[in-house]
């Protein structure tokens, strides 16, 4: 019987790698069952790959570790009463509550972040503000039992940090032979410190018809956090 | 309309990271769609992940790239003849022939690799032998219009430098910027020449049963691929 359950929470606008890659690692923690799911176990479609064959959130009584990806639906998801319902439920009693990317927006609307340190994409890490979160800029953040990671391919170097809390270095190890994990990008261009003027420019200008919006959502979120808290 | 075809083949027992990683890469494509594609159509799971809505490979006229991921199936995938019957038949009007980590199996089993250098996952390189490959220890290896990635995680390095090459290095270096590609892997265990002779044991011992089997499947596709060649 698995002793563990790790719960990845999906919905509409999720970036796949944000949890393909973390859950490709920890699906190999000894003795444990990751368990995918969605609002009432719908499909989910991610950048043309449907997930199918999900377990309906409301129907997981309780998770040891909570794992939420970030993508461009995180706006929707932390507005989306039912969804959030559920975050709270299930990280309210989970050992560890962890993201990759945008997730920790998610995270922080669901009120785990009041105080805490967390990673982010690097273009959102803002947003993490108004709820309270002490913004950090590591790649994996760990602030007690929140482990955070960055943007979208930092899931995969966060997979690997929680697998050895988890299961201990030395599996961890053996897991990252396993995969070959000794990545070695062609081009240096993966964080705007290193990246030229021009990439952070063209990427920005990519961004900027959502960053309005997503401000917007995290300040709406953030307002009714703060309801919840005072009438709690 | 897209100019572009980007065509995944799925099989069973396929490791998901070894195409969601490079699929999260190569759908930023400019002009390109990316299609995945099973015998039949037929849903994919993959270590509990569920893939639907997948194409069916026989209904696919033809593709630019033709990308095969690797996996424990792998063995089985390469005796398949309807299976392989597709991929001979999308990989021989493909403009590009690529793989990643076991997936070069495949491809060699299906003769694209008679005298090509190719990568694998580290620990199945000399499988590519029988079939008359240049065994590559690099973590992405390009002969021509042949493009091979090693193991698991090598597919995301893999990505960018086919993305490079389709859509140039100002487009793969914006897409590495807003994945966050600046990979920091929490521990250096990724290939054999660097993990402790601890952790090669501890893998090795892992994937003793089925080495055996999987050196079978390897001569036995071989075999067919020869007398294919005479035949032809």
């Amino acid at each position: 019987m698995p002793q563990l359950t790790i719960l990845i929470a999906l919905y509409p606008g999720v970036t796949h790698l944000d949890f393909t890659g973390p859950h490709q690692v920890l699906v190999r923690t000894p003795d444990a069952r990751v368990v995918t799911a969605s609002l009432g176990g719908c499909d989910i479609e991610a950048e043309g790959l449907v997930f199918a064959g999900l377990a309906d959130l409301a129907t997981v009584a309780a998770c040891d570790v909570l794992l939420v990806p970030g993508g461009l639906g995180c706006a929707d998801a932390m507005l989306d009463e039912a969804f959030m319902a559920q975050i709270r439920r299930l990280g309210s009693s989970a050992r560890y509550v962890t993201s990759v990317c945008t997730g920790s927006l998610i995270l922080g609307a669901a009120g785990f972040l009041t105080g805490r340190r967390a990673a982010c994409h690097w273009a959102w890490r803002d947003l993490l503000e108004p709820f309270g979160a002490i913004v950090s800029d590591a790649r994996v953040e760990r602030d007690g039992n929140i482990f955070t990671g960055g943007g979208v391919t930092a899931g995969i170097d966060f997979g690997f940090a929680l697998l050895a809390e988890l299961a201990g270095e030395d599996h961890a190890r053996a897991v990252q032979l396993g995969l070959e994990y000794e990545p070695d990008p062609p081009f240096r261009s993966g964080r705007p410190e290193i990246a030229s003027a021009q990439t952070v420019e063209a990427v920005r200008r990519r961004m900027d018809p959502i960053v309005v919006a997503r401000l917007a959502a995290a300040e709406q979120a953030a307002r009714r956090l703060r309801e919840q808290t005072t009438i709690g």
